[in-house]
């Protein structure tokens, strides 16, 4: 039977942080309290810091009477120990189409906190109010990387790939209803935009498109300082 | 078995102008081209216009034998005999997305013409490039009605829409590859657009686009006319 | 870390009255009460009238308390300050297929009354009792838009374009069970619909048909008026 | 290695007239013309009639050249032998929405002949013309069974059956375009009718509805015969 | 506003029992508890026997209070009151794949007891245990129509029909989990039935194939009768 | 009305046993709580060990209040009397990819266990951590059967295959959000896989994957041993 | 640009025999046939017997001519060099529901074949005669491993799988028409089969499920042999 | 009509290096022969060079009769003008899985090398045979940024993505067959990796994947380098 031991449920992978670049983070969901409470203790213990997301309110209170370093966003459903980062160079913009999609936005910042890069949130930025967008062009274009989130219909990523040069990550998100089919539209919206060169993650996965930017900026934009 | 006799394998809705404001149209795929020629010659005998759509090019030419007078728009796929066609009032914007949604917009623009509007056609303002859409939006503010054809994320629509205080049909085509599904991402962007009051009609549906365009002007319009 | 300032989670696009003949409304799921609370008061500043959709009965409640000149539809779950409507011209009939898809059929003449529109509601005409429909067919062909609103097989509408010569704007709704895949069978069909000139919205979008019937009666019908 | 014995390919079922009320057919989709020739040519040996469906016309030409006595329809591409009809009482109405659907419609006709029932086709009745629709319900009235043929939104059935006491088989077809998805919208619609008590085969299945159809007349009006 | 007034929810179709031979019956998802008590109390002063389905356990409760002649069956989720059933001559055999889809069937008895039919229900028949099924081939080749349920791959209705020469209607559930998708993988198979003539009805339909089979009953059965 | 009777909702395929190796389980999903109870007890009775899949753990605890001697696993929802298991040589490997599978994985290692094999869990082997995998290899290549369970992009099947020469099935689970559709994704994965002869079973059903596994032991391995 | 050396565009995994128990394959679609024959050719070189499945016939006449020791099989479309062939204990049943499902169960004989088995290939067994199935219950029974091939609604390996102890793998087959989806009906239904321990394979993959067999039969009957 | 200036199915945006960093690029599909040679002609006169994809051979044939200078692709299908070329630092790893996947693999290399990048090419590394992928990763660690390409299950991203600290671009191919359903199976394991920030595009857009790299290398490491 799974025992409680750590090593009953999980083999944490220690060495990603030297291999990738960031340590293991932790998928909340599926998890018991009490195995995500296990893994950010040891992780925290490692030196590394700790990230759970989708981690459900309840769970956070109850981890947090063991982990009271531990924070919780309770838009993200991130839950996180903040010792252990490293700030570093590089700054990104996370962009979102409107005000319902601020949680996924939010995800992407506390990871992108988490690995120590800081970042600039522009809410409710919609392609039906262009001009809102338009005003923001500048910005976007002094940004490293654009994370561009929307749900809906999903067109902010095009647009916003036509005014900047930088890397654009898109994510769809749930925002929506009936033939968004929870995201969906947003998300073959997204890989089909016509404009060049942009990347997409799967539907409201804020951490995942963090995590693609913070190894462009990594490897990319340190590589070259060293 | 079935018989050549138009009244075999069809009951023409002649009644359909006066109920509905415009005739029975000839939807022309899995019909013979035999069965086309003969509803058209009729429709033509009875004096309306005669439009038939999705008609292949081998077809076409067969049938501009027997009416030499049809005219076959070989982007469009349509043929139609225009005589019959009684001008009105009121001026339609077709604008596109991409060069590759042109055929679709063509659709569109002959069933207009079939029913007596003029339009405007404004291809290739991918939203990828705002700024050329964006130099068109005097010009779209100025149509009664707005027809806006896009392929692959099908966004077009909403930036059109949210530039603009006039009706705006979205029509998704089948531009694009892998995620787009034959339209179907377009399709599903459009039913989701963050703009209100977007309207949508089929894949490919240039003509239902028009006809939509039609009702709004014949029955708006021209009612306030009287 | 969000905060609680209207500009941190919203921009309001104040402007869009002018360009596009509605102020913005409030999409209301995915957003907190406080959220939807506070755009509603500065809407209602500005002297807009104020729509929320899709709010949950709790959290009308609660806003009530705070706003108690809004009021509550609990069947179409919209909010609404009226403070600010203007009347105009122009009759919309909004017909539906079943008692259960009276919700959406409400949140259509609610927002139409919003944008100054009277409306007629025609309840419980599905076709498979035929003489229902057709016993109204001169009180549809007298308005100036009608709205088909249908679940399950979603054929109203193809039979009421068949009828009148009004633009017709169809609405699936998720009524049904099992292979209508919450609303997918209607809004297919719709979209199929052999009746020409049928222009369609999202599932259960009763909001975004009664903005497509503004956009025609603002933009067509009064600009003959001048 | 499969060889051209017919025992290497094919088992036949010679007890399914006993069993079922009607013989084995042939699904002509995927077989090589050999082998549709030697089971059609066993059939005839036994006595049963032979129907094979989905026969391509090169494949109708070369086994005719081998048993002249089989009869190839082209619209419904199926190849028949008749001898060893028995003709029964009953009969049939075929109604179809458009003239695209006739191939279908044609392939429930031809089947019903071969089991013996004469029928009546009613071709291109589509809902967007109900008058058509109506002027026919004496005569679909006095028919034992109703197949109804339809593509694009395939509303046709739910229509027949509020207007008849009799059995309606709905046969969605894949007449129709984009988001038609070769049928589907159609098949959905026919499943979600609001007319209780419609029955649906497979797309293009009109030979399954006529042995639906046969099914009924053979057990249910016979047997009250005996 | 609508009203509670019957009137301003519903359109009785009291002439459903002539035009298709059995009453209009009241699908109750979507519908309030008072909707669904004014509507049967409608038919019942009508002289119609009433059914309701889809009915929660505690709207019965709710409306039972009002109308404690109505009888709850908390398996099938009917609510009727039977006062006005006319018994008929005919049998139909309900046989069903497992123990989980006996809801569905129940759905089904209920429905065929309102208009009159008596029926035999046949539990957990399915074909991995095909000696079970072997065992009841007598019974079934014995009833009228034979109505087959089923969950996860459906292929019960394929099985029976090639036992029977009666009319074999399937019914997919809803039982299943992973790729059964909510029935569909069972609808699937039925529709795509290598055995002929099977028809399909919704998934978790019970109620319309009853009704189905009622059609067949009394138009074939009974006007063989007189 | 169905009855309480064993008889009147299920019928025991007592011989299944013989004809394939293991006694008929009882699928738990949509069956009350007294069912359950009873054909366990009554499988009991006949000396077969009883296993009931997809348990509630509130039934669960209902039903052991009357069956003390069953045993629940919460993380499997499974519940068992292993009263009867006969051991039998041969052994699994269960490897599965993240934390929030085991419970699939569980599945599994129970009915494996009442059928009378042991077997071993490996945790946690994801392919973004390779190195964890590849440690495992020896011991996998021990195993007589495989079962790999993975959600999420369903990689590890076929990374696994291309290290062993025993028999993988692969198992799908539901863990994942947005495109992994529930499971959809890994199972499509699998059913790629690129490494010949990995065999699937449907998303979740640890229970089927190990009544492959069995089948195999049973068959092949002791076949041999005699 | 890639050149014609095998290095450019293939790395032949020759360990893969020692490892997994059968030499690399070659999935033949999408390559040319001058890569097809040069990696025949290096297979056969080391002493492999070398099997390439999806080759066109035209490709298979081009690459004959070149190495005319190859053998290509239309049905199932393979080319294979039989030199290197091991013959080795062990028998499967290959059973197919139509004789239009042949092609894929060629495949898997002409696979099993080179991996150095037997196999009898069992014909025509639909469920709809299930007397036919019934009558090869004892070979089947006999057999170590069952691959059952079906199309349509998939129902055969349910069936077989309750009557036989053995190891049962489904392969679905393309075989069908509309809700067919080309395969997905059956896969789906396979994937859902209420008999315990069947796993499956692809659509039309013939080869894959003869490798699962072979690994089956190698690691399980063979190790006990040793 | 559509005339053949190019002013009437085109507006180039010709700013777009500036704003994004790379020229426009011709999506070859849908637009006529002439249309994309006019198109290149303009980018090739004004400086830029010029890449069309998805050009079909016999249009690539009859373009480059005109403009001899245009080289072919006939794997990647990709037609272009190198003249105006600037090679820049940076490199880029692009690994596919199978030898079928080359033509996309090879499209990303064009584009790469259009806008002035070198990029190593590392073929037939299938996850199967994961000592092939091991053997590479210190060629992969060493890329500034890696490109996989996989059809099937698509795993190979989320292996290389846990082996290396750059940023992965996944491409998925419609390398495969059955349920793979055009390479929808890799998209969505792509969209679903395990590995930490993989981001993705659409299927067999190994030109957009190119864009993405090019924005990656031209915004991060040469803005770095000054």
């Amino acid at each position: 039977m799974t025992g409680n031991e750590l090593s009953q449920y999980a083999e944490l992978d220690l060495d990603r942080l030297r291999r990738c670049g960031f340590p293991e983070f932790i998928y909340g969901a599926g998890k018991t309290a009490d195995q995500i409470a296990e893994i950010m203790r040891r992780l925290d213990r490692e030196g590394h810091p700790a990230l759970a997301t989708r981690v459900p309110p309840e769970y956070a209170e109850r981890i947090r009477r063991e982990l009271p370093e531990a924070e919780y966003d309770p838009a993200a459903r991130t839950l996180c120990i903040r010792r252990g980062i490293r700030p570093r160079e590089g700054n990104v913009a996370v962009i979102c189409a409107g005000t319902s999609d601020l949680p996924v936005a939010r995800e992407a910042v506390v990871t992108l906190e988490i690995c120590g890069y800081a970042c600039k949130l522009i809410p409710d930025c919609g392609v039906a109010g262009i001009t809102r967008l338009l005003s923001k062009a500048e910005q976007l274009r002094r940004a490293d990387v654009v994370i561009a989130v929307a749900g809906m219909e999903g067109a902010l990523p095009s647009v916003v790939a036509g005014l900047v040069p930088s890397p654009v990550i898109a994510v769809p998100t749930g925002v929506g209803y009936g033939a968004s089919f929870q995201g969906l539209a947003a998300l073959l919206a997204m890989l089909n935009s016509c404009a060049s060169g942009v990347t997409v993650v799967n539907i409201d996965n804020g951490f995942g498109a963090a995590c693609a930017a913070v190894r462009m900026l990594n490897h990319l934009r340190s590589s070259d300082a060293v």
